[in-house]
């Protein structure tokens, strides 16, 4: 009995010449029909920006001779849902976004183009992984990820995900350790202290630059950060209901009418 | 016994000038001092992104006598970490975001820059609120929001907010019938079915539109829409852990190492 090839959608934020995309392609590959929707440029820290006073344009590349490509002007968001209204002819079986050059474990989330492009994908009920890796580097080594991306695409691909979730998957950085195994973990409580750079221009005008500290107030074994630290791949089911239903019940002093 | 008068960060995605932002400046001016920094143009749909590529300008404006404003070339998240670690002088003790001409509810969030605004406050442990009118129109009548938003502010100025959460509140579109009150809600399930608009430049280039339906798939009368149809302020707590606690157990197939 012969099993019809899955469908993928791969893309990214760091555009579609970056390494880490051009590994995932070469990983996911193998596993099925692949088609790559992803940025012509950069679009780190986008978030769920999505393109609304601008238009697009998504034109087809050829990078590689087994994979159809196309080339988008905007966001990540904007690419999954380009890919999956205008450019593919039937729902992917899985969104597949990354990997990210650099972490997108804890707060760092809620900044990520590469995982809102997963997040976009699961509110259209398409199965969806963010991949990074803790190294920014464009020469950053991705060698140790291969065999585990495709055990979870393949366990997604073969199970499902749990009902509006997406997963937020992070690898360690290449180093001599091998990695220790993957871990299924909670967002750890954290946020960025900025400091910014300020500068002037030649003209006397002041600007500034985004710079900042990561600040980890969390500590729990539980946590991605922590896995992270002791070299295991972190998982991180994410859901785009934000309602925070533990705090429903402390608004009970409020003037509610009926 | 004379209370210190609360500091109060206002911002929002619509740009400094826009109708919604100067209304919601004219109330909360009444209750504390007001700082006020804004994109210096629209930023919808923006989600949560920062500006992590290029630099940034914060310039001061002069809009209104009795408040102090920052024009800044970011996105509204950009406009909350500038407006905190380099404009105010003491922490806020509430930040705003708003008005956003148009609706915030249900999946709506994800893309706002207007929560994101709220959101990036919440990281810093800053209470804040996201208020939204669900008119698009730059003409949109607010004077319907003026008491609502007063009552709100002070109490989350006087009761605080549960950790690490911040409130998203979308306002009905102002009507011959009047408000009936505020509701408590969640986040309605619901997604945009994208109808992109395909054209071609006068050379016959394909290029496109991001246009959309929303669909509700929920219909709970617990949810914002449900409150938003039948004329109820909808307020939802949103929490920025995008943890899926509930969806942990449902891993248990996967293959994880110690």
């Amino acid at each position: 009995m012969s099993k019809k090839k899955p469908l993928i959608l791969v893309t990214n934020d760091d555009g579609i010449t970056a390494p880490g995309i051009r590994h995932l392609i070469s990983v996911v590959k193998k596993i099925g029909d692949v088609i790559v929707v992803a940025p012509d440029r950069p679009q780190s820290g986008m978030g769920h920006a999505i393109t609304v006073n601008d238009n697009l344009y998504c034109d087809e590349v050829h990078l590689d001779d087994e994979v159809k490509e196309y080339s988008c002007s905007g966001t990540p968001a904007d690419c999954v849902k380009i890919a999956t209204q205008e450019i593919m002819k039937r729902k992917p079986d899985i969104c597949v976004s990354g990997i990210n050059h650099g972490s997108n474990s804890s707060i760092n989330v809620i900044y990520s183009g590469t995982m809102s492009a997963a997040v976009e994908a699961g509110t259209s009920n398409i199965p969806a992984i963010g991949f990074s890796l803790l190294d920014y580097s464009m020469e950053a080594d991705f060698s140790h990820t291969s065999e585990h991306i495709a055990y979870m695409v393949n366990k997604v691909l073969e199970d499902g995900l749990p009902d509006a979730t997406v997963l937020n998957v992070n690898f360690p950085k290449k180093s001599e350790n091998d990695i220790k195994g993957i871990r299924l973990c909670r967002q750890a409580k954290a946020n960025w202290v900025e400091n910014f750079d300020k500068r002037q221009t030649p003209t006397g005008r002041d600007y500034y630059w985004l710079t900042g500290e990561f600040v980890d107030h969390d500590g729990g074994k539980d946590t991605d950060e922590w896995a992270l630290a002791q070299n295991y791949i972190s998982v991180v089911p994410v859901q785009f209901d934000l309602t925070a239903y533990h705090a429903l019940k402390e608004f009970k002093n409020w003037n509610f009418e009926d």
